[in-house]
């Protein structure tokens, strides 16, 4: 077994339990450092399977690395994931949620998810028109006629979004809707999102080139003390998203499967969900009607100007918008205290 | 067998020899009317398989019918299958080329391309955001998570894109170096290219709402006489795409695959397209940076200011694209001579 990349790669782990998950991933993870962000209760000892290279940071070594800008890392959310973004030394990084497991693909065979996504990263991306045969560098496939020459050495790929068997990540209405539906379908596809379309970025398998868009990575302020949970990963999504159009890079989605073996409560979801089920239908006009300035060449000051612009433009839908937009300055501020700039000469 | 839309829909086929290919789609497209249209010499019989329900026209015929119009129906190129669009009275059109056979799906069943076209076309498409489960309106798929309630609803489908199986659709560089690539991968996925993106749209497997959008599906002019081939399709797809964009209706793109059975020779390929090589370098961004104005409410609007466009904004690359605009308007004369609107009350 090859591992591809596992000295430029950190496997990041938010969770409140015992990673027994991990069993099931060790011949594809195991040669990995991982990153555990603990949630919750910091005193709670959390078990990590034998074997395993990690590093494990609990509320208390988040305090005590960020100070006073801890409080933009989210408290009893699984957005607490993206202080493991901040703290790696790496250039990519690969999320996943510990109720997520190893796939197989049509013929049985388990589906190395690492090996899929680290493709997807380092072949280009192609946002600026549409390849109906899809991921044009797959083995097999290439630009159909038509697709013009000048685009076809690609971009720069920033995110590789993987998708999930079994239980669909439906938000908690569809959940409570269609409670026994289930994915079973494999679509043996990987394509890049074209630019100036957005799209619901899910975080249970989520790759990303850390050094192209890490810095925007921030999973918002969710969970306790705030008014709206699972809208992290949405929240990332779209910022990424946008900054990504702006810079010429490319988010992918697409294979790889990871198995997702649970549904989570769709009472508690949609406690946590409501508002942002009727904020979005004002959030998503104004993500697709944003453009940021030509000035901002780099992702730290297109996060910048983009943390100015949701003060501005959202502020009006509720005061947690501003605070969001605080948070957002103290994450890139956090973000520089841990990855200060290299020094040129 | 059932046979959705048998009275609503025309197969409309452009051919220079037998039509032998229908024996084999005989359990699929027998119930359907077709509308032949004979490339070439008009002189020669062409061979349609019994029982088949038909019309045929040959040059002679495109003559008759649109007398000083016809100049703009192209000969020697299967862009003059277009003709049969405009004579058809249905509702729905699917086009198909003579070398494209029944193709099988993973388990080995033949894929019925008609009954998945039209499952295309009578859901609706969701052009504003992407869906990362794809088609959301398929048997056991949805909106994810994220995906905004107020979209869910989706807007009409005006085009439904079939891909192939075995000769992908390539252009004459790409087979050259290229020439035992197979499409061998088959993407069980439906899924509508995003407003604001474009897409390269081929008529071998192609079926659309000719309501919608059927007077925006000129082919163009190619063929005898004109100094490009192969991008008849092509010219087609741009065209339909920014007026579907305008207009708030979708195009879908995926399944059904057909079997194409061979490959083109390169080398007449080449000869047909390098000129479209160069010029769609200017034509896409033109595609893609162009507006139609709000007083442009129906397709026959949207195209002749269109042409009006292509007049001014792609004249200058060549003569040729005067004609072409010439071309745009003669189609919709011919369109409007054969489809005239309906009296209201």
């Amino acid at each position: 077994m090859t591992a591809p990349l596992a000295d430029q790669l950190d496997i990041v782990i938010p969770t409140i339990r015992n990673l027994d998950f991990l069993e099931e991933w060790r011949p594809f993870f195991q040669p990995y450092h991982l990153i555990i962000v603990q949630d919750g209760d910091p005193t709670k000892k959390i078990h990590v399977p034998e074997g395993y290279d990690y590093e494990l940071y609990n509320r208390n070594d988040i305090e005590r690395i960020l100070g006073d800008k801890a409080w933009a890392i989210s408290f009893k959310d699984s957005a607490c994931r993206c202080f493991g973004f901040m703290v790696s030394k790496k250039k990519y990084i690969y999320t996943i949620d510990d109720d997520c497991f190893v796939a197989k693909d049509p013929s049985g065979k388990p589906i190395n998810v690492l090996e899929q996504h680290i493709k997807n990263l380092l072949t280009p991306s192609t946002p600026f028109f549409f390849n109906t045969l899809y991921d044009p560098y797959r083995e097999g496939a290439d630009f159909v006629r038509g697709y013009p020459f000048s685009l076809r050495e690609g971009v720069p790929t920033a995110t590789s979004h993987g998708l999930w068997l079994n239980i669909p990540d439906y938000d908690a209405p569809t959940q409570m809707v269609k409670p026994k539906e289930r994915n079973q379908r494999y679509v043996d596809a990987v394509m890049t999102v074209p630019k100036g379309t957005l799209y619901p970025m899910c975080g249970m398998n989520l790759a990303f080139d850390r050094e192209l868009i890490g810095a925007a990575m921030y999973f918002g302020l969710m969970g306790e003390g705030q008014p709206i949970g699972r809208y992290d990963d949405m929240w990332a999504g779209w910022c990424t998203k946008v900054i990504c159009d702006h810079l010429g890079v490319g988010c992918k989605t697409g294979l790889p499967y990871v198995w997702h073996s649970k549904a989570s409560n769709p009472f508690t979801n949609l406690r946590k969900e409501y508002k942002g089920i009727f904020w979005q239908e004002e959030i998503i006009p104004f993500f697709q009607n944003l453009t940021l300035s030509k000035a901002s060449t780099n992702v730290e000051d297109c996060y910048l100007e983009l943390a100015d612009k949701v003060r501005k433009g959202l502020g009006h839908i509720d005061p947690y918008f501003s605070k969001l937009a605080d948070g957002m300055v103290a994450w890139i501020e956090g973000w520089r205290l841990l990855n200060p700039p290299v020094a040129s000469a």
